[in-house]
């Protein structure tokens, strides 16, 4: 742990004020860690919103300009632009400076952000576990993390001290930080998240397929396992295409596993159906 | 609407006590409808606890005697177990008695239970959309039903009468009743509940054949996804067999659709992506 006072920024740079960015502006300023937030975005009359409400104290939408003097500077738009970002900043950004992100894929992507730090910038890969289908500052609150699992991916060629800065933050928030290797935080965000996602979406265009005014019909089965369709179609559309190699392998194995009920169902085979959903329910039950 | 004190029943007998079955007797209860309810089942300790708490007045694991005298009768067991119940009754059931059900499909099991009705003997399906993953009489309450959908199967051959007094049961419940031919039901319920629930039986044994440790990293979208997977594997046995011509056909068009995901992540069809998954929010939106 380190010393009470020890974790101050002077100027913190937010880029992408969504809900996650919003929020770690709300946590940074409840937990008294900076003096001052700067957002950066694509969306004006959001940033004006976000400084109304005084989640950030200024906002620019020129991202070079917004990173200068800025002793950490976060990522938080979809994990698309993260690249461009890095490219368009790395001008401007001072040397000590940490940069880190919220983005939900981590894998390739972090070895080759890092690659892209000038010298003296240090990259640490963060993806905190909140929000869900919400994107927007509406549902902003410092209290986001408070609780919630934060994964650190950091590298062989990690520095130390901001691995140390970027885990106290978490830790401030009160977050459960666990430090994961980028490829496996992949493997595992595929499995639990991302490839649950794309079902999801598959599942609603399914029922758009057969008859979309049956949705009327709804109950919260189906209300549940489809709420993570109405996350923001740009952001899982770049994790989607981040993780897509272990998407890929995953929805292979989620159709061997729906072939099985398939072959069960064909066949009639009672106790083999029950088998499958009991098997299903006990790995669920243990999250209940 | 029927006239006050119109609808009242001297003995009711409900097969299978568990979340519905005992929801639907605190509800009779609460409405005054009834005089004595008779509860029959297999497992002789949930009928204890049931009558120690008032659910039933009294009970039976003798189904034929369970139905002597009674005036209603509610078959609310898995609906695998449907027609042998009514074989086991059909010597005892009394003229003039009406039976109903709260089974998840109805289609040909509704034709062919009204077949299988003794002179005298109405038999009216119904399916009250309420209850999710919990199945027994621990979150069975009276109001389970109130402002719920209750779809009411009749067919060409049903008795008026009979149709009226279980319509008025469930408008007594609060339920919004909906009348719908017995085989539309099955469509439009395999594609908002049934098929649903198989796919969050399989994204969960998807989550088995990774790595089922993954599941601790689980945030609320997986939860939510895959909250259905904690569904009774009997019960859920049973409707998908039933339901299984529909269920085949909309899993054949759910593979369509994730076929259609996966070409595009191959292609790396950034645009192609976002409007499947923007596609989906738009629908799934409608019942926010």
């Amino acid at each position: 742990m380190i010393k009470k006072g020890d974790l101050f920024f002077n100027k913190v740079t937010i880029i992408g004020v969504g809900l996650i960015g919003a929020s770690f502006a709300l946590a940074l300023k409840e937990k008294g860690l900076c003096k001052n937030i700067i957002g950066c975005g694509r969306k004006e009359n959001n940033l004006r919103q976000a400084k109304k409400r005084r989640i950030i104290d200024d906002y620019t939408l020129d991202v070079s300009r917004s990173c200068k003097d800025s002793d950490l500077i976060l990522l938080s738009t979809p994990v698309g632009a993260f690249t461009d970002i890095i490219k368009l900043i790395r001008g401007t950004v001072k040397k000590g400076a940490v940069i880190s992100d919220v983005g939900s894929v981590k894998g390739s992507l972090v070895y080759a952000l890092e690659s892209l730090m000038p010298k003296g910038v240090y990259y640490i890969g963060s993806h905190p576990i909140a929000g869900s289908d919400s994107s927007g500052i509406d549902d902003a609150r410092a209290d986001l993390f408070n609780n919630a699992r934060c994964i650190i991916t950091p590298t062989a060629k990690s520095n130390k001290k901001a691995l140390k800065t970027v885990t106290s933050i978490w830790e401030k928030f009160g977050s459960r930080v666990e430090l994961i290797d980028p490829l496996k935080h992949d493997e595992i965000f595929g499995a639990v998240s991302h490839f649950p996602h794309v079902v999801a979406y598959a599942v609603v265009n399914t029922l758009e397929s057969i008859d979309s005014d049956y949705i009327k019909y709804a109950g919260e089965g189906f209300k549940d396992t489809t709420r993570i369709a109405m996350s923001s179609p740009e952001l899982w559309r770049d994790i989607s295409l981040f993780n897509r190699a272990n998407l890929l392998k995953m929805i292979d194995i989620f159709r061997d596993n729906l072939d099985e009920i398939v072959r069960l169902l064909e066949k009639g085979d009672s106790a083999g159906i029950e088998k499958e959903f009991s098997k299903a329910q006990d790995l669920r039950m243990k999250i209940k």
